[in-house]
């Protein structure tokens, strides 16, 4: 039997610009990885955290991934428990959905330990809880990407449904994350509770536009259609100089950008042929303001948290 | 050269319940005819109109296939004129996308008789001004579909961008026309202006879901998210027992059931195998709240509005 496995789980961009709260995609060149040891005491521990989230708290009940394995555990009654140790390789409040893949890839790495695996339905279950200590209420859409992988739209909480979109093999992903905080709560503090009818109307007519050009590889739909007139507007101001580097990103060849998650991460969907413009743009962009910024080029693939080490 | 042409165009079904003013797809089995006489003197005018559309206006500026002509008249400078028979066979304001048929017949007969014809998308422009004088404001979420034929999506008023949606070959279109009275200004200015945030997230997650239910042929998928909580609530009181006819179709086995464009006629999607009992669950709901109702099954076909005779 199993006593220790690792899992992998990568960073993802939620809301997609124009999906907020319902989609998100992978990202596969950066992620956190989580090893679970099964141990006979029936609790739930962190032993260690390293890699580039050194601030994160050992205590379960307050960690992403304590406390997913936590309602892993005590939903299950198991008469063992579990030792978490945690590789962050996603940077902390970034918006690339850090505190998704350390509950995700703890899931992942104790479902491999259990007698009888689990469903990826019901790990979302668990995960989630553990996404409730890192933004204070239950959302899918970091989570249902990370752990099944692509670009995933997920409808509903409860009883989430959710659906892989095809992305056109074409697309990758660009990523600037400008040294700042930016904090989810005070991103969604600023949102106003309602939409107009107009925003609404051409805020669903650009959802409906994207996924329809995903599935038909119709780069100019997804071009025309990737244009979050809701929560962008919103929210940019919070992040110094994104109006530059969208514009910057747009004259480079990019087919859309917009904040990943809450931000302070910026993202940018571009084919191939225009992807290093586009980072190369963005990071000036910043810069122009004062913000150095990490910056990733990353494809967009059909694959999820996984086990790395068993 | 052709002096006459003749050209049908089907009712279509807009909204489609979770589309509101982007959706829209046809209805094969009932549409309007055109007929356009190319004549000498350069104006537009009306010479009968027959069917069951009696009192509509004969003066070209106030009917939708006349002011539509007049448009695409003034717009081409053309030395000649069009001369336009009706008939209708789509019920006057049974939220069948009956102004928008005649509008588009219209346009694609009179296309016929031009020395270089014009495409689809300049067809739509002049489709779309006769509907501002059935409606008020353009639209174009009858007139697209009405043209292109299929489930369609249109994003953007100025420069509509077109999608033709795949939908499941399995799927009817069920429809039952109340005979009451219900005019598109007043369903339409019933609508709150502002949307809440939580009700947008919920209907582009249903919206999104259906699409990509659509494109994946994955009826659970469509059923799942075929559920409009915006604009049917506001609306659905407007149309006596509609609670129950809905309830009646889903018992039935629809897959959805809304109101088709601003109603009172009702639609529903059901596999082929279910929708006669759908048809009839739903005419018998009407009956009980002491409607009398029209019905028709249909498939929904990938083409629009066509020349018939010439």
């Amino acid at each position: 039997m199993l006593t220790d496995v690792t899992a992998f789980a990568p960073a993802t961009v939620a809301n997609v610009g124009i999906g907020f709260d319902i989609l998100g995609h992978t990202v596969e060149s950066l992620g956190d990885r989580v090893r679970v040891t099964r141990i006979e005491e029936p609790t739930v521990r962190i032993r260690n955290i390293s890699g580039i989230g050194g601030e994160l708290p050992l205590e379960s009940a307050r960690n992403t991934a304590g406390r997913a394995l936590q309602a892993m555990h005590s939903s299950l009654g198991l008469s063992y428990g579990f030792e978490i140790d945690i590789h962050k390789g996603i940077p902390m409040s970034s918006g690339l959905g850090g505190s998704a893949a350390s509950a995700v890839a703890a899931v992942v790495a104790a479902n491999a330990l259990l007698e009888t695996p689990l469903s990826l339905l019901e790990l979302l279950k668990y995960a989630m809880e553990g996404e409730i200590v890192a933004s204070g209420s239950a959302h899918v859409d970091n989570i249902a990407p990370c752990l099944f992988g692509g670009l995933i739209l997920t409808v509903g909480i409860d009883n989430p449904r959710v659906k892989q979109i095809p992305v056109p093999a074409s697309v990758r992903c660009v990523l600037a994350h400008p040294h700042m905080h930016l904090g989810t709560r005070e991103a969604r503090a600023i949102l106003k509770l309602d939409v107009s009818r107009s925003d609404f109307v051409w805020q669903t007519a650009n959802l409906a536009g994207f996924i329809s050009g995903c599935y038909s590889n119709d780069l100019d739909m997804i071009r025309d259609s990737f244009n979050d007139v809701i929560i962008e507007p919103q929210r940019h101001s919070l992040i110094p100089g994104f109006m530059d580097v969208k514009r910057s990103a747009m004259l480079a060849g990019a087919l859309g950008c917009s904040i990943s998650g809450a931000g302070p991460t910026v993202f940018a969907w571009a084919e191939t042929q225009y992807a290093e413009a586009v980072r190369g743009a963005m990071v000036a962009a910043f810069a122009a303001h004062g913000l150095p910024a990490d910056h990733w080029i990353s494809s967009i693939e059909n694959f999820g948290a996984r086990i790395v080490k068993s």
